[in-house]
């Protein structure tokens, strides 16, 4: 098929009202789908079953370090449990320690802790004028809330098939005190699903930031997160390389079994070096008496180790994979070679980010709303919800069963060709 | 027996030689006891043994509001611990946020969110120059520790027989602005086991505070851990009076079933008016997507309603209780009339408060640690660890089994009674 914009104004007007009309009787289907967060399926859900299972009342609760996991204390986390994230973390046990149950909360408290405690004895950030973070685009949406809600000035990095744009990243932390962090997802990324080359973790490793307590807030969400057996992105660890460098204490890594096994009741990580470590368990040790034991035993009882994480990991691609598959046959199929728009084909992670024609994204997004598909919010990859192309659109393909996903995506590429066709005619 | 302020020099030496001896041969046994925290005891926790049993995983996990508790979402807690946490804490529904798994922590957060984000609007305290708390005293070392570590400033008021010195609270709430909030525990107080009266209670309702974003932290930590099937404090519910006063907003009130089923793996919730609940989510949304509702699930499920809480607590207080009163029974039998300490004998909670003669406590504390027994340290009960008279002791006698409680109580009363004896000395 030709591109759209090889149209005449007739041949557009002419495909746009049978686009509408096609349009509008799915439209009167009054369907509904969701396709607009991470959130794993429930078939994803029923893989976890079995944890629910491995300790009974009459099970031994103690940890092997000695703790009974049902009363207070260890603030750390039990020893398998240090165990088990640190080999997800890929890191030795000593630079792990274990939160509650989510790691955007352990995010969330490292950027309070620094504005009201300072890290590892610097000034607190809200004593400063002005604290700047570097935000990788497009990128994850609730990391962006999170530095907005604290008044933290966000600047834009693209974000390219290797990584942020080093050069960029260089400039900025070498020469802005100001500078005190950078999001970013290293591995299938949210939302282009791209993974950082090892030169740009090299570059993050040897960065000299102008600011002593700059940090690189690793949040590697998707790990472990492979769609296929044999094919797959690996990165380099970024804490032993920026130990290998002389900059032990520059990186926060989070990590968390969220996906791994059930969303909102898994247990996640801080993974860093001592120093760090130890400046966060001084400030926890106010905040808590200690994280759910029984949900980390738990853990453990049901994976046993990484091998066990990784055949469920297995299971889940089983799920997931085509899904996605799907949603690249319909656009593929749909709107390939139209120039209408593009989008990435990750080998893991959650999200397939389409990039529609400039100032299309919003209307694409509303339009397929009026049909009763839910997609994420235009703009919402970008800080402050602003995409200053308004191409950005990101996909999550997990919650929706196959048969919905193959409607919504019908809803979604329909909406895509109607707001092309209006954008091109407006010109 | 004589008071010991009665004896001679002669007799006090005499008397201090023998109890030497006999804390001598204690100490060469190598014993070690703890009665430094709060802690349940194994019986206890073995108690809500069926709480893991209740939510096998072919259980349906679907929330009476229809959510899949497996997975992402469900920000304020599902409805049914909305509703169990509700009652236990005497609000409506509507006046209750579900957080995780520790009221500690929903504290820590409540402080940690006025600094960085301010209370419903107003500036976040972080900027101002001065912020301070008013602390009970003696109470709780955690508390005490979150206002520490940010900086707040912490004015004692003594605790009395009906709860915090009212007229010294009213004068510095409403005439000293930097004053934005108060540290209670108004049910068997953490250590002393007083409950606060109703007129206390009537009179923090109608404060009219000099900070529009002054609150009272009312942490009802023990609200239904009674010792006593017919004897038990009951105190008038803040909220509602504060409601009645027109002061809605001047409430945050703490509860959590920590010391109901597991300390650690409990749930925990915010009970508050409406706006401050908003304010608390608004915030809540950059950090968590949801607490664990798997969690919330089992607790509604095993407990069902407050019938089946009260129950459990009074299987706790069949184990506790006897503990309560070997402690005081040796106390009476050992120390009673001597004149060199006064101790509390409290209907519920979960400490005994010692007072001993002033400038002894540290020496007593330290004098048990020689023969093997950890108590709090002295001075935890006060701002800054400093009791400035030296006499506060907190006895946490849950833990230790009751054989245990007998010959830790032992050492106690012989580390009173030599400390109390070189301080007549030294006169």
């Amino acid at each position: 098929m030709k591109p759209y914009s090889k149209l005449s104004k007739e041949e557009l007007e002419k495909l746009k009202q049978e686009l509408q009309g096609r349009f509008d009787k799915i439209k009167a289907q009054g369907l509904k789908f969701d396709m607009s967060r991470g959130k794993p399926s429930k078939a994803q859900l029923d893989l976890s079953k079995g944890l629910m299972d491995v300790l009974p009342g009459d099970a031994d609760m103690t940890s092997s370090d000695g703790a009974d996991c049902r009363n207070y204390g260890v603030l750390d986390g039990i020893a398998e449990a240090r165990k088990l994230l640190a080999d997800m973390s890929e890191v030795p046990e000593r630079n792990i320690l274990i939160y509650g149950n989510s790691s955007l909360n352990v995010m969330f408290d490292t950027v309070s802790r620094a504005m009201t405690h300072g890290i590892m004895g610097n000034t607190p950030w809200c004593r400063l004028k002005k604290v700047k973070f570097l935000c990788p685009v497009p990128g994850y949406d609730r990391h962006f809330a999170i530095t907005e809600s604290f008044g933290i000035e966000m600047i834009n990095i693209p974000l390219l098939e290797t990584g942020p744009d080093m050069d960029m990243v260089e400039k900025l932390v070498h020469e802005d005190e100001a500078v005190k962090g950078i999001w970013c997802v290293p591995k299938y990324a949210n939302p282009t699903g791209i993974s950082y080359s090892d030169d740009t973790v090299r570059r993050f490793a040897r960065l000299k930031p102008a600011a002593k307590d700059f940090r690189i807030f690793w949040d590697n969400a998707y790990s472990i997160h492979h769609l296929y057996d044999d094919k797959r992105d690996v990165i380099l660890e970024l804490l032993n390389e920026c130990i290998k460098e002389g900059n032990p204490d520059m990186v926060f890594k989070f990590i968390s079994t969220s996906k791994v096994s059930f969303p909102g009741s898994g247990i996640a990580a801080l993974a860093a070096s001592r120093a760090n470590l130890e400046d966060a368990k001084h400030y926890m040790q106010f905040q808590t008496i200690g994280h759910d034991k029984l949900n980390q035993l738990r853990h453990v009882r049901y994976f046993k180790d990484m091998q066990g994480m990784y055949n469920q990991m297995r299971r889940h691609a089983d799920i997931i994979r085509p899904k996605f598959e799907k949603v690249e046959e319909v656009l593929e199929r749909e709107i390939g070679g139209l120039g209408i728009g593009t989008w990435t084909k990750p080998l893991g992670g959650y999200f397939i980010s389409f990039d529609s024609m400039e100032g299309c994204a919003k209307a694409i997004v509303a339009k397929a709303k009026e049909a009763g598909l839910v997609m994420t919010s235009a703009g919402a990859t970008y800080p402050y919800g602003k995409d200053p192309r308004d191409t950005n659109i990101r996909i999550a393909p997990t919650f929706p069963t196959i048969e919905e996903l193959s409607q919504a995506t019908e809803i979604f590429v329909l909406s895509v060709k109607l707001v092309s066709i209006e954008k091109l005619l407006s010109k």
